[in-house]
């Protein structure tokens, strides 16, 4: 490619709405712009590197044996009412009339679409198992898009769905699934995690996110550094810290006036953070013949701990909680929240204790008294013991739950999911298939996302520098560019441009000649910006000593080549 | 590929909504799956048929200096209001309201998102000429969506548009757009015309519709066979047949009781279809001062024509015409219609006679009188001279316009059309440059389209026969297909099938091996179903003389080739 007849556009400054690095960079360096809210037209420079994320998918896709096609955009309501996800999607399901009325989804994704193609095309376990895949246009309204391509509203995904006859059929497909992800984000060059995730309604740990690690990322991710564990926040277990000791204190009731805080209550009293409880009011409400029952519940964590609102849902009875009013909380504790505690609440109450918390002893809570906490409360002495579950968020230091060493923690971004889905979608749309008795058996379905356009953000994420972005090679719009220094005044440069620019494409080497004729200053910001990885300059000066100019994108310093060597150079640099 | 690893579904009866044939063989072939009205899924097979057109575009499009980006489906209203097609669209427009009331329109070409592009990122005359495309999803919400792929609601189009200072430098670019569809249309391998079509409120003749020939193409072209002249019906020219005989009989009222059909009243009196003039009353409605005035005109066309609505349109002061209701014939006539004529109305009529209507002389019209014809009528002596235009469609061996020979006509298939739109749009929306003198002008514009989904149905129905599809070699979904006859048998005809492959993989083929194990007449059914135009049948017979089996999807007989010799041979059967 010549630059002259490409279509470069940077810009000094991004617009202010761009508020991460990713997208300050992809609006600065002319590969997207701004149409509307969460979405954006790809410039030829940013349609380049979502066809190079398209074609490392497509290849190791079709590797794994899953066969492409394509589905619609514009999917029928019906089809989303068989799964119920009509109603339950709310106004992120964007929604459309047609001329006559009838009510259509734009795609968010294509479960019920493909399983509508399979339970039509698949009798019998002799077709089994299939696996397939779009990459196509999707919608999804966002109550807030932001973060340019990180969370917009129109984004490409590549979208894959398997059909097996039972579950470990199921797990082998999403064993394929997992080992091709991990092909792909190797290829794409970039550091990512493969963590395992929260199954929602399905259970078991048939899910699994991948991340591209970048300190900006939006999730926190666990791991150990001394084994193979990795989950993310919601999934990843907390032990309990500590062995319960014996009781050594009394139990008293201290003043602690306008102290609703743990952190000003082991302040007050001078305790470390550690020796302090906090408590979470819930309320379950439950329908019976029509009358409506509550019934309360308390989460008590360290003081120093952080709530996992998806570990809470998995309790025995609060699959559905919510918070406690004020006025519940009055009614039950008889007192205001911050000074609620265990110890003797006015109407019944379940404790839930975090294992942590279930392992103290002499530990600090409220009084259920307004501006009173209790210090020296002992289980069984003071009050019941509690019954026990996992609720908080692991912490860095924790031990690991595979007994192996102590959990860290880094960002990540999540770019892909492979998800094992059962028969829910299945059952619910009658996808069967006759087994060998010739007995109809509902589809063991799994599902794998990437999100391609995302893919840009989170590798510009990972990716940058002060001078803008620093493609990986495989991703790169252009992996070289020819920068040459006036070639418009020296017939020796512009031979050697031209000579090199065609030895490099026979080589096959993506290069883009920077013929515009800009100064040396200018021409290398674009190029910085852009992120070219790898730059050759041509110049006068080096040409008489037989070199040219190499300066990777990282490099502080360029390197002289001989003029003769540099083919051989660059495709040592790719790696061909 | 291996026809065991991919997606194979056949049907022996094409669903009975299937109209034509097109539809019928994309449905039985497994290529296609209805998912709504106007909505198909694209199959394995099918999709494998989609990407090989859109890599011929492309490649021809990049060459010919355009830049690929891609544009969103969901675009905003605000746009389509500033050139007002969000108003005159109509329901064909689809339409969306997000979750906060903001209205968008599901894209279905992209002439504004572009405009609003190229207006922010064009400064200067320097940057131009640019042309712009994409391949992209569109969705048009047809009042009657039928035909499969050749009139769906959703649908892949190529749209390109082209940006420049001046006329000319726009008529350049239509025709590097032109000469690329012509590479394009040329590497599918099918049979194409490019016809001059109307151009609209444009005017002049930037517009040129490239149709695949076919039979039962909805479009007739007009062509003549001894010159460059091509045009649609609707811009096909038609001159004045005969010249004006000097008249010979006296104006005569004659019984025609019940004949209200020139066809009828040429029979009852014994004369050809070519001697009688039948009208059209048509009525103009103006407002002017919140008056509604109507004016009144009579369109006449030999017996034996069509009238060109288009061609109507361009008369002055026709613009905005409408047929007239029988209240208003009753009022101006003073007779029902079937019995009209130029000859004293009973009102004022601007009289607008076809060309060839005009060159004759004892003709035959209606008499403003129920049950009554005049014979015999003549321009001048009869009634006062017309206004002459040019309003029928040309018929078979008409004069061709540029008087190079006769006129033929053939059927044909739009899938391409390229348009001049001049400043339509840039003027609007406030699209400009700075030329030379730093004085801002609007951008000259053009558009260029190619319905790619569109493509695979005009193929089919230029290319079928009583077996199935028969896809031109750059265009199949597969080109060859080896087929083993007792593969699970003969350890010899395994041996060569995986040798073969091998081979012909490695010389750039795109095979299929067929290693389902079916018997050879359900395997050969299924492959000239799906329409792969090459087949090799390796069977321990042929084997046993060194021989392999070639047929041509066409070709009636097989012929014995060498083993060694089948690669090239293969190769040269596919010009490669």
């Amino acid at each position: 490619m010549r630059a002259s007849r490409f279509f470069i556009s940077t810009l000094k400054e991004a617009p202010s709405d761009a508020e991460i690095v990713s997208h300050q960079l992809m609006m600065r360096a002319g590969m997207i712009k701004r149409l509307g809210s969460g979405i954006y037209t790809y410039m030829p420079t940013g349609l380049r590197v979502i066809r190079k994320v398209e074609a490392i998918i497509r290849e190791e896709m079709n590797k794994s044996g899953a066969l492409e096609l394509l589905m619609p955009l514009v999917q029928p309501a019906e089809l989303w009412q068989e799964t119920g996800r009509w109603d339950k999607m709310g106004p992120e399901l964007m929604r459309v009339k047609d001329r006559h009325g009838r009510e259509y989804a734009i795609q968010p994704t294509s479960e019920e679409v493909i399983t509508d193609v399979v339970r039509s095309e698949i009798k019998s376990y002799r077709q089994l198992p299939l696996n397939f895949y779009h990459i196509q246009t999707k919608f999804r309204d966002e109550r807030r898009p932001r973060f340019g391509l990180m969370r917009g509203r129109e984004f490409t995904m590549k979208d894959a769905y398997s059909f097996d006859r039972d579950v470990e059929g199921m797990q082998k497909s999403y064993g394929i699934m997992f080992d091709a992800y991990v092909r792909i984000f190797n290829r794409f060059g970039l550091k990512f995690r493969a963590v395992a995730a929260d199954n929602g309604a399905i259970g078991g740990t048939g899910s699994h996110e991948f991340h591209v690690i970048a300190s900006t990322g939006e999730d926190a991710l666990v791991y150990c550094p001394d084994s193979d564990f990795a989950a993310n926040m919601e999934a990843a277990e907390a032990l309990a810290i500590g062995e319960r000791g014996a009781a050594s204190e009394q139990m008293t009731k201290v003043p602690t006036p306008g102290k609703t805080k743990c952190e000003s209550v082991a302040e007050l009293l001078n305790l470390p953070l550690s020796r302090t409880v906090k408590t979470i009011a819930l309320t379950v409400e439950k329908e019976e013949e029509g009358k409506v029952s509550k019934q309360y519940f308390m989460l008590l964590l360290r003081g120093d701990h952080e709530l996992n609102e998806v570990k809470v849902g998995k309790v025995a009875g609060l699959a559905n909680h919510r918070f406690s009013t004020e006025a519940e909380i009055q009614e039950v504790y008889g007192t205001a929240p911050g000074y609620l505690g265990p110890v003797s609440p006015k109407m019944p109450v379940t404790i839930v204790a975090d294992r942590t918390v279930a392992n103290m002893s002499d530990f600090v809570c409220g009084a259920n008294e307004l501006d009173y906490h209790l210090t020296g409360v002992n289980w069984g002495r003071d009050l019941p013991e509690p019954i026990v579950a996992d609720l908080r968020n692991v912490v860095e230091g924790d031990a690991s739950p595979d007994g192996k060493g102590v959990l860290a923690i880094e960002r990540g971004i999540e770019v892909g999911h492979v998800f094992q889905l059962g028969t829910a979608y299945s059952e619910k749309m009658g996808a069967t298939y006759l087994d060998e008795n010739g007995k109809p058996a509902p589809l063991q379905m799994g599902c794998y996302g990437i999100g391609v356009t995302r893919i840009l953000g989170a590798a510009i994420e990972q990716n940058f520098d002060d001078k803008g972005i620093v493609w990986p090679d495989a991703l790169a719009p252009f992996q070289l560019v020819l920068c040459p220094m006036g070639m418009d005044r020296s017939e020796m440069v512009k031979a050697q441009v031209e000579q090199l620019y065609a030895d490099l494409q026979a080589a096959g080497v993506d290069v883009i000649v920077d013929d515009r004729g800009l100064r040396p200053g200018a021409m290398f910001a674009d190029w910085e910006l852009i992120g070219v990885p790898h730059r050759v300059v041509i110049g006068e000066r080096g040409l008489k000593e037989g070199n040219l100019e190499y300066q990777g994108r990282r490099d502080t310093e360029a390197t002289a080549v001989p003029v003769a060597e540099m083919v051989a150079f660059i495709k040592g640099k790719l790696g061909q």
